[in-house]
């Protein structure tokens, strides 16, 4: 582990990097019934984070976001979606960065530009938690995924980021993409149904649900899934292509 | 316009400026009929642009895209919405810089953070054409109103940028915020229906359209509007607020 930091830690510097520019990640799981955020609590600080990293100069911003979520929480190839950036003069906390700069041995001076002001370019991802295992990286104690309504408190903005990629989220749930990366590719109504109540924090009814959602012709519907009473088996969709 | 230009160019320095970073406004003009695009043209060089800028580091990101606004089309106190970062590697083209440098009579040597990559926060912004004069900024020759299916080919990525605003803007159709901004507090189902038409580029139906958007339930009904046959007068409607 002590290698590993130290490893991590030589690879950042400041020339290697667009200054006054960073990312962060609203990385949700799903597993078919809670809705939860992915979040870093680096070493000896009580500082809680989104997994978040700094764009190279000779990589694009989405590459970045890849990078450093690999990186930092060990998970490759999720697919990340750009939804805002966060550039306010008050978003920056030089004193929380300091802690962090000191418990992981790191020169105050020579790591000064992380100090600097930060604009941040966020991003979010849908997973399924259960298929997964997050690892924290060098900097931090661990990685944990945490119910939406159970959120420590984040350091810097990250509780406006989560906030944001929540209303992102509810406002893009119509769209096929999002049931499409939290679901198998054919699913029941029922999980369907799951998915709107966990991001919208509500139980829907379910007759209603369902015209609302056949009423937008954007499912196809495929043979019935049994198990156990046929006469009760329900049957199986697809989002159309 | 010398001096306009002189002084404008002596407020450029490097060091009051976030490096590497920009944004860029797609201004939408819409008169009740056409929705245009609010173009620059640099001086000499014939290369046309959005209108953009660079972030001070003691301001926001939103007071940044503001005042750039203002100062480059003399548009004031428009309202804009963020939609996308934009950060590819190959979306610089500091040839073209170097020609709007020479033009401006500015030292490629001091101006050279300038040539360097750039990431681009985008902006767009909806107003009605017909109330306002923009003015073309030192930089530039002149600024006009283009119709979208008319734009003269851009610098950089800005067609992109033009692009993925127009999306956004037809995703977000149907929240009132679009409307609000494009039309009269009070407004017929007719003028409704034109900016629809305008923004999705293709004729609809009356009938479709008006069950549809009756459906959303976002309307508020009020008195007819009495001009000529009053058995014609079309209702006038606002948003619900």
């Amino acid at each position: 582990m002590v290698n590993n930091t130290k490893k991590t830690i030589d690879h950042i510097e400041s020339e290697d990097f667009i200054p006054n520019l960073s990312y962060d990640s609203v990385i949700f799981g799903f597993n078919g019934k809670q809705l939860k955020i992915l979040i870093l609590e680096y070493h000896n600080t009580g500082l809680f984070a989104l997994p978040g990293g700094f764009v190279k100069r000779d990589e694009s911003l989405d590459d970045a976001a890849e990078r450093g979520v690999r990186e930092r929480t060990g998970l490759d190839q999720i697919y990340l979606e750009q939804f805002y950036t966060f550039g306010s003069m008050t978003r920056s906390d030089p004193q929380a960065m300091e802690r962090i700069l000191d418990e992981n041995g790191m020169d105050r001076q020579k790591y000064k530009w992380m100090l600097d002001r930060f604009l941040s370019v966020s991003y979010y991802a849908l997973i399924n938690y259960d298929e997964v295992t997050p690892r924290p990286d060098a900097f931090s104690d661990n990685i944990n995924w945490y119910p939406i309504d159970e959120l420590p408190s984040l350091m810097m903005d990250h509780g406006q980021i989560v906030k944001k990629a929540l209303e992102v989220l509810r406002d893009n749930l119509d769209k096929k993409l999002i049931g499409m990366n939290l679901l198998p590719t054919k699913f029941t109504m029922k999980q369907l149904q799951q998915v709107y109540e966990a991001i919208l924090g509500e139980n829907l009814r379910r007759t209603t649900f369902q015209r609302r959602i056949l009423g937008m012709d954007i499912l196809e519907r495929h043979e019935k899934l049994f198990q156990g009473k046929a006469h009760k088996a329900p049957y199986l969709y697809s989002f159309k292509s």
